[in-house]
């Protein structure tokens, strides 16, 4: 199946307890891209970069096969960066540097090689944005997943109820589900936040994993790989949303048994990423190191 | 196989987001007993109480088949009393009181008819009692399991490192491996704490479930239950221990899959206990329901 992408392709500068990185390549739709690519054989791009950009990060996507006509290259503007350092558990961040630039008036043109894509991956970006991408397409594709964040939910709240209620997948982690949903327990939240649209949620844990609900009462639980080091998080949650995207769209149907292999494949290359910074890891990897990360999520939990 | 636990058998008086309670009974040995009441036909209890204690529990042990032979009746003294206090996300929590009462000169008899244990379960107590415990056994058990506290790596680290390496399976919560450890990392913590004595290593995660290691670098992951409310977490860990130990008294052998199995059983039987005050909600289950809380957690793992 067809798989479309939008979100940011960006610059990061991140500090970790295990040390930091001058300006390097980030992005949700980076880190999408990257690891849907290794389950689908040409995932399109939606985005917006400078003429700062390296040539070389445009020629690793297409490397991968990854189609970036609908990647927009502003001349003589600046690429969206963004810096932060992260605490010593991982699990919270200090934002140090926030330049919009490109993505300050970013309007996304969804290309017509496009239009018939069946899987609509929508990374966080402004709610309004992620609504005008999903009108541009002339007929709705089969799956539309979004990924946002609490920040929206403080600043544009009504603008996201809006595009939640066009989707299918939302993922969001612990705490934004209990914002969103005012509930603490994380069952009752889920059962809220499903009837404001989407038929499947998916509550990102991080180091706990990710549950995924729908309308039916099912739940699945999948845990986060044990790794010795999370040496830098960035990106885990986009690649997560990428391979859990990719792996759906290289099935023939979307079922919940399908919708929960995708997690464990989600799952399994976000433990990727958070190995090095940045998309170091998630560059290079093959399909071997990829099934045998998977058969570490099968043996972690079965029994 | 022959199950000996100790630990204490108590009063409680719990306040949670839900509600309180006056004088309720509660203590390790309590939920560690009636849990694995469930998969062992004459578990074997070892505690003290005073003359406080109601008849009615007592029978209730014996209507468990639980042999009490073990439980000292302190004549002109008082039970163990804790009083405690959750807060909102029911993880953390105040101790408002606690009087020690019979368990400040608490001293374990370990009867003859208990000798031929197989299998023991030390609940969270002073480590030099649970040492002593072992001491008094001529024969040492097929495998020894051990429940402790913060509270203990504070003030009796020696006791304590003394105990642990005698016992086969440690429990502890995620804090506390990290606290014993000195890693922030649990799979580094698990690595370093299988290196002081157990074979095996659970670190309960609360509402993110538990983990099971080995000295072989095997890592299981058990998810908790999601339910709506958890109503009181009082003996989550105690029900657990009851759960996994008295399963594993039921079998053949103890290798990695039926300790994998064993922890299943224990998270579906503390699922049960969070869902009242007390033992209200462990203390009349049935086979049925049980089976359907274990199928519950097959359900939400397997892909």
């Amino acid at each position: 199946m067809k798989l479309v992408s939008v979100g940011t392709v960006a610059f990061d500068a991140i500090e970790t307890p295990f040390g930091k990185t001058d300006k390097i390549v980030g992005g949700a739709c980076t880190y999408i891209s990257l690891s849907a690519s290794y389950f689908n054989d040409n995932p399109k791009l939606i985005s917006v970069v400078g003429d700062d950009f390296p040539k070389e990060t445009i020629d690793l996507f297409h490397s991968k096969n990854i189609d970036t006509e609908g990647l927009q290259i502003k001349e003589g503007e600046k690429t969206f960066f963004w810096s932060g350092k992260y605490h010593q558990d991982m699990n919270s961040r200090d934002t140090i540097d926030t330049q919009l630039n490109v993505l300050e008036t970013f309007d996304p043109i969804v290309p017509e090689s496009y239009f018939d894509c069946d899987i609509l991956m929508l990374g966080n970006l402004t709610p309004a944005v992620q609504l005008n991408v999903i009108k541009q397409l002339p007929r709705r594709p089969k799956l539309i997943a979004l990924d946002t964040m609490d920040f929206w939910m403080q600043i544009a709240l009504d603008d996201l109820l809006a595009v939640i209620k066009e989707i299918d997948v939302l993922t969001i982690n612990d705490e934004e589900a209990r914002l969103l949903s005012g509930e603490f327990s994380l069952k009752k939240a889920a059962n809220k936040i499903l009837t404001m649209g989407p038929t499947y949620l998916i509550i990102k844990k991080g180091e706990h994993g990710a549950l995924l609900f729908d309308k039916n009462n099912n739940v699945f639980s999948a845990p986060a790989l044990l790794l010795e080091e999370v040496f830098d998080p960035t990106g885990a949650g986009d690649t997560f949303a990428g391979g859990f995207m990719g792996y759906l769209s290289s099935q023939d149907e979307i079922t919940w048994e399908s919708m929960k292999k995708a997690i464990i494949v989600g799952s399994a290359m976000a433990s990727f990423t958070v190995e090095k910074f940045g998309i170091e890891r998630i560059k290079g990897l093959n399909k071997e190191e990829i099934d045998n990360r998977i058969n570490q999520f099968k043996e972690m939990t079965s029994f």
